[in-house]
Formats: structure tokens, C-alpha cells, sequence
């Protein structure tokens, strides 16, 4: 990504209207590269070349090396005479106040938890670009109209503790306190032993009093800066994505029962192969995801007995369909429960059956137009100066987020603006 | 099945003009089925009716049951005078001598050995059919030109000693005799031992001393009456197939290799998914098998990683191709192998790689025909009398075997007739 900016939570208009005033307002890169590098000291691992940042990371939520970000972020914070609090689940906010100290702050930020085998930017850039943000308003020396602040968030990846999205889960009142404190983590330690992460944020002395929840803390709006999960930014050659919203997806697990005879006594016509079936099923699937702009994906499947030269009796397979429309989303699931059933009885020999059992069901989130605006007005300005790399030379492109259901938590939580 | 008759080792023509001798030489089908039912007293084991004769089989290779049914073999054997023998494998043989001594006998058998979940009639029907056959000779004092014997293979199933069809291939010099004798069994007994063959068929006394091979004890031909494993008698209404030859197969083991990128965030056109690519190849397997009269099945599948919101980078999965002529068979290779890449390359999005290895190359048997041409006349006149229950009116059929190996292993190694 060649230049980061922020969208601000202010109508485009007043945007607009104040770019002047913002003119000077530039991110400096080689300060942010710096600081994510700073950052990534604690908790490296995985090194795949010579340079000094050459590694990975394994910064698992509340251990020690997420302790000491955790006070790196603060003395950070602290420095540009940011208000600093942590709440029950050791969630971290820095709010630099504004000129209304009432209004709720418009928040930045991410986390800086990793998986065990993470990458220096997922979490960490989101991070960096809002502290980055802090840090230019304040040698600037700009008073903003509201405040704005930079959020971390605990275990966001949920590779430690197994819950993703557990702690902004909690303060958007989608997941119960004592359920997030009482979550075991996944492995033991040396002496066997599996901590809670209330006893975790204990130990490393981050377990705040400040209620988290957004009625005790509420948000404007929250802006996250993520690096790119999926290739197609790479792919066609732009550089910034304006997320919309986040997509509908559903998990489905499909058990296809056939009959477990012999693969050389049974004439092809004579079969019920709940293998084949089942491979047309994932074939079908994928036909109807392209034809209707959505994805199918089956990334499990078993079969029973499991034998050389016999028939699978049962093949069970999972099946995870995403649609940035919920009513696309229900059309694709129709589409494949009526097609799915034709098959199995018709186009499967003697004929399979099929059990569908739902697993997830999550809606699409639609981002509040005013904060995409934001966003887009300043890629727009970016992207203006950059050299045009993609085929119609525009760099930056509307998208639907395809990762979890944090920030549509979160955006659910959001009071809503008239 | 209504009747049952077998070809004799004596060519079409003789048998025709001798027809008129034979005609008083007919299965006793109540003493048949008495026979059957007396044996599996021995080993019987899951019962799903309240019928004496409701119950499936257990009768594993040298356990006691086993032992004490090849008790039975012998004494009923000797009765009708027969020289009995058993050699290095406990494979037990008894011929009723002919005018001819010389000459090897013409055999008739199958197994005596049962799955640990086995029928009343796989293997057991051959036996006795071959018994009743000596039995019909002998109450009608009939002096045949040439020997006629019963043989029961030990093992045949594979199922206790984990090598199918085993003693017949050590006869046939396919097996050596020390592989065989030193196979352990499948599962520990109650002190947690596990018995070898050897030990077994000295435990119960069925290590004979006669050397364990055709060159030894040779045969002039081997037919063995077998009930169907697959549908297509049933399916068509008739009642006796006339089995021409064994079908080849080849098995393999294919990888397909993607990329593990996430369900939601990578599209549709971007993706390397592995799972995708396997399923379009065994629905083609299938189509090709269905082209070319042969048969495909995929009894084994494994991906990895396995998660439902993550494509697989890896799919092994197994084929089974099989088809009564090697040429045609390796046809359905051809086909494979090039429409695999082709779909690998051109049908996988970014496109997937593949990897073949071949598991078992077993060609096609053609049985001789005057083996075959004796069975069918035997079949022809039985069926005469029956009631034309087939579509066609024609209650017997050819047919290829679609089971093991072991007859084609001791086809090879029969003597061949000029």
C-alpha cells in the first residue's frame, strides 16, 4: 500500500468543505514502518530471511510479549497527552479529546494479537495507522471538533483463547462477561496447566474496572485500516479498498448416504456412490456461487468405510456460501437445496440422500454511508497523486469485506445516527 | 439360484455325446442345503431371525470352528473313499480317483473361512457344491475318466491373516511360504498375543506335510461355484452367470494440489481450490468409466488442512478403474490422466497441480474355454427348465468376475493344454 489515510467521522460535506485546513495533514511513512517494526520486536518468531525484520510473529493474547506492547501502546499513547483506560477485558483505549468532550470519540484501531504463526501487518497496521493519526494531529497541533481516539482490542484473533472477536464480542454486548473471563486457553502450559483469560489479564495486570460495554464507552463510529486478506487488490493492481460491509455466509454440514458395494462387482448403473454424488454436489455448488456473484467453498469431508475398492456408504462435507446480499444469499441456499436434491435422486444412479444440517447463519452488515464516505473521499485524494497501475486506472475500489463478524458486532452495537 | 450344476473337465463335444449316461446324475437340493446348514453350525454368530438357519457366520481362518468344520470336510470326504491330503497351508484336498490316475484331477472348491461378519453361502456354497458332486458320483457308482476332487483353501478371505486368497497363492508359487506362514493375525487374543499362521495351523493340526505348491500336487482345472457379489444376475432376473474371465484393474493414488486461501476473502476466479479440482475429476473418473464400459470409484478421500472457512491445499484420493480388457482399460487411463490435467489446468481457476501413483496393476484372466464352454452347457440345460423370468427369456449369462485375484493367480499357474 503506497500512502494510508483516514476517513474522519464527518459528513463528506464538511469534509470537503475543511480539506484545506487538512492540507499539511500527511502521514509520515517512514515514522509508521518504524513503529510497526518497534512494535514487532516483542513477539517475534518464524524468521524467513536476513533482514532484521525479516520474521514473523507469535504474540498470543495476555502472554508476556502482549504485555509489553501492551505498555508500549500506552507510553505511546500517554506521550501525545492522550486520556488512557483499560476495561474488564483488557481492551486498551487512547482518546485525544476534541473540542466537544461530550460527544462519544470516533475510534481507530484494531489488534495487536497474532496467530502462533502470524504476519507483522494483520491487527498491527490497524494499530499503528491510528496511533500514526494521533501522532500527526498532534505535532500539528489540531484541535478536531469531537475526539478521536485508538481502540486495541484483546484477543481479536481468538487463537489463544478460543472465541475470535471475544473482548469487542463483550463490549458490544454480544458475548456475556463470564463466558469471555472463563474461556480456557488452548493449550497448557509446561505444568499442564490451562489458564482462563480473566486469570491471564490478572497476571499481566490488565484486568481494567472501567465496564466494558458500549453503553459505558461509547463510540461515534470506528474506522479499522486492515491489510488486504484476499488477492484482489493485488490482483488488479489498486491499492486501497473501501469496505461497504461485511457479507452474508452461511455454514451448512451435508451428509450424502449411498451404499457401501464392492467396486468390482457393481455395474455403474446399479450404484448408489455417495462420493460421486457428493462431488457433484460440490460442483454444483460452485456453479451456482459463480453464476449468482457469490462463494462456495467445501473445505471438510469425511467418508465411510473409507476403502479402496468399495463405495463410500456415507460421505459427510461442509459447505460455507457468502453473498454480499442476504437475499442473494437465500436464493444461492434455495438454489442448491432444489439442484442438490436432483441429483441425488436422478442424476445418481440407483439415488443418494441427502440430511442438510445448518451450522451458521450471518447476515450482511451494511456500514453507515457517512463513515464510507469518508473513507472514499480520502482514497479518492490519495489515490490522485499514485501512478494508475490497474486497467482503468482507478486505485481504489468499493469492496465487501469477507473476514469474521467482529466489526459487524461492533457496528450493530453503534448508536445509531438519525 | 434354482438349480445348481457344474461343468466337468472334458471337452464340449464328449460331454454332449456322454449327455445321455449323466442323465440320472442330479444335485440332491435338499441334501445340498442340509449340508450347508449342518456346516455353518460351526462359527455361527449374529442371528436376525428366530429360524435356526438366521444367523450370519464367524468362522475366521485356524480358530476352533474353523478346525472343527475341517473335522467335518475330512470324515465326509473319507466316507466316499476319497484320498485325502493336507498340505504345508492346511489346504485340505480329496479326490475320488478315476480310471486315470495319473492324470491331475479336475477340482472343485472354494473357502471354508468366513469375514468376521460373513454370510452362510460365500465360499461355503463352493465346498459343498463340490461335495454334492461327489456325492452324486458316489451313490451312482460312477467311474469318471479322469479324478474328480473337492479343495478347500485356507485363508482365502484374508480376513484373520491379513493376505487374501493367500494359501491358493503360495500353491500357485505367487506367495512365498515363509510370508505366509509368518503373517500375524489382525487382532491380539485376550493375553494380547498375536498368532502367527504357522502357529495356528499347528495349533490346531492343519500343518500338513505335503509341500504347498501345483507342481506338487497339480490340477487339471478349478471350478469353483460362487454366489454372486453383485446385482446384475438379481437386477436381470436370471440365474446362473457363466464366468469367462476375471476383469483387470489398476489402482491409484492421486494428489491434487491447491492453495489454502480463506473462504470469504478469496473469489471465485482467484482460487487454487483443491477440492474443487478433486470432485471435477471424479465426476469425470466416472463419466469415462460410464463411456467405455468399465467401472471408477473413489473409496478414499482426505484433505488438509480441513476447515470449514479455509480451502484445502491437499486432496489425496483413491481410483479404482476397472475394465474386462487391458487394452480398454488402459484407454480409461489415457482418458484420465489427460482430461485430469486438462481440468487441473484449464477448469481449477488459477489452477491446481496433480500427482499420480500407481497402487496395484492387475490385468485382465480369460478362463479356458473349455472350461467355460463345459459350465454353459451345464448352465443351458438346467435353465431349460426353469421359468423364463428375464426380460429376454435367457435365465444364464456370461460374465466377468469382478472379485480377487486368487483364481487368476491359480489360473496362471495351471498347466495349460495344448
Amino acid at each position: 500500500m503506497a500512502s494510508i489515510e483516514f476517513g474522519h467521522q464527518k459528513h463528506a460535506t464538511q469534509f470537503i468543505k475543511m480539506k484545506h485546513d487538512f492540507a499539511a495533514l500527511k502521514v509520515n511513512q517512514d515514522r509508521l514502518m518504524q513503529a510497526i517494526h518497534e512494535g514487532c520486536e516483542y513477539g517475534q518468531a518464524h524468521r524467513y530471511g536476513d533482514h532484521p525484520t525479516e520474521t514473523g510473529m507469535a504474540r498470543l493474547s495476555l502472554n508476556d510479549a502482549d504485555k509489553e506492547i501492551r505498555g508500549w501502546f500506552k507510553t505511546t499513547v500517554e506521550s501525545m497527552g492522550c486520556a488512557y483506560s483499560v476495561d474488564q477485558m483488557g481492551n486498551q483505549f487512547a482518546v485525544r479529546p476534541g473540542k466537544n468532550r461530550t460527544a462519544p470519540p470516533v475510534m481507530m484501531g484494531s489488534h495487536l494479537d497474532t496467530q502462533p504463526t502470524g504476519g507483522r501487518y494483520d491487527g498491527i497496521l490497524g494499530i499503528n495507522a491510528g496511533l500514526e493519526t494521533l501522532k500527526v494531529l498532534h505535532e500539528h497541533q489540531v484541535q478536531t471538533e469531537g475526539s478521536v481516539g485508538v481502540v486495541n482490542w484483546t484477543n481479536e484473533e481468538g487463537a489463544r483463547f478460543p472465541m475470535m472477536a471475544v473482548s469487542s464480542g463483550v463490549w458490544s454486548e454480544a458475548v456475556p462477561l463470564d463466558t469471555a473471563w472463563n474461556l480456557s486457553e488452548v493449550s497448557a502450559d509446561k505444568d499442564g496447566i490451562k489458564h482462563t483469560m480473566k486469570q491471564e489479564l490478572e497476571r499481566i495486570g490488565y484486568l481494567g474496572e472501567q465496564r466494558a460495554s458500549y453503553k459505558d464507552f461509547p463510540f461515534a463510529a470506528h474506522f479499522e485500516l486492515h491489510i488486504e486478506q484476499g488477492p484482489i487488490l493485488e490482483m488488479e493492481k489498486r491499492k486501497i479498498g473501501v469496505v461497504k460491509g461485511a457479507q452474508a455466509f452461511k455454514w451448512f454440514e451435508i451428509t450424502v448416504k449411498g451404499r457401501d458395494t464392492h467396486a468390482g462387482t457393481t455395474p455403474m448403473n446399479a450404484r448408489m456412490d455417495s462420493m460421486l454424488c457428493a462431488a457433484k454436489l460440490i460442483v454444483r455448488a460452485n456453479k451456482i456461487a459463480k453464476e449468482k456473484d457469490g462463494l462456495a467453498t467445501t473445505g471438510i469431508l469425511n467418508m465411510a468405510p473409507g476403502s479402496i475398492n468399495t463405495m463410500a456408504h456415507t460421505v459427510t462435507f461442509t459447505l460455507d456460501i457468502r453473498h454480499k446480499s442476504d437475499e442473494q444469499l437465500a436464493k444461492m441456499e434455495e438454489d442448491c437445496r432444489r439442484q442438490f436434491q436432483d441429483i441425488a435422486e436422478n442424476d445418481s444412479e440407483k439415488g443418494c440422500s441427502l440430511e442438510w444440517k445448518q451450522l451458521v447463519d450471518s447476515p450482511a452488515v451494511v456500514f453507515h454511508e457517512d463513515c464510507v464516505a469518508a473513507v472514499q473521499d480520502s482514497a479518492i485524494e490519495v489515490c490522485e497523486e499514485l501512478e494508475k497501475t490497474s486497467a482503468d486506472g482507478q486505485l481504489w475500489k468499493h469492496m465487501i469485506s469477507g473476514a469474521g463478524k467482529s466489526l459487524r458486532k461492533m457496528i450493530e452495537a453503534l448508536p445509531r445516527r438519525p
